[in-house]
């Protein structure tokens, strides 16, 4: 794990949602992009070292817009930037915890990505992302 | 806004929740700390240039104990590092932010700190905090 890469948080309208994030962290959203697997726009915001994701439903299957009804807007995710995701998995299942089905794939902003079960870490979404590019570059 | 300082995490029991972030993170606690205007006890973790903070309600007034009743364990604020809080926060109302009553005051690990109102931030309580060191260094 080197550093929290993002926080990720459920909104229900990035138009909304953007304008005030710019305000309150000071720098303008320079990315936007859309993960249809997972049913979600994003915008990016950066803060030094870290990243703001900002995670808007497109569908009502999508896992934010369940996430907003069940516990309203707020911080979904924590992402870790991990310097080899598959090492980091093999590590953190020898202590017990669960990968999400499904997982890893391609996510947003050019990463690997896989998800922590959430029971098994206090009710926290935990992220494990690794760039695509220095996959490649190892392989 | 200098970088994500911590991500504060509410825990129900610090005794079970930090030997499984010692596990995730990889790396021991470092610090715990009573901060008794908060009615809280919280444990320390370092993750690069980022911090995660635990929290554990010490009475039933306390905020994170109304936190866990109404919403479960799991994230509770995301603190950002500032160079100057004065200047933020003044930087921030002009914007049209809140800062909670009764702040800015002294926090968890030698911080200066102040929290947004998360009405206005889409749900995600957002705390701004400084070194206190930084603080008397320049006056």
């Amino acid at each position: 794990m080197q550093k929290i890469e993002h926080i990720g948080i459920a909104v229900k309208n990035l138009e909304k949602a953007n304008p005030l994030f710019e305000k309150l962290l000071g720098t303008p959203c320079y990315k936007m992009e859309e993960v249809v697997s997972e049913g979600v726009k994003t915008a990016f915001f950066k803060n030094g070292p870290n990243k703001i994701e900002l995670l808007e439903a497109t569908s009502d299957n999508s896992p934010i817009a369940k996430f907003i009804n069940k516990k309203g807007e707020g911080v979904h995710h924590i992402a870790f930037a991990v310097d080899n995701l598959e090492e980091e998995i093999e590590r953190l299942e020898g202590e017990g915890f669960t990968i999400l089905p499904g997982f890893p794939k391609q996510g947003a902003d050019n990463k690997m990505v896989a998800f922590l079960h959430p029971k098994a870490t206090h009710g926290t979404l935990v992220e494990l992302c690794q760039d695509i590019g220095t996959i490649e570059n190892k392989t």
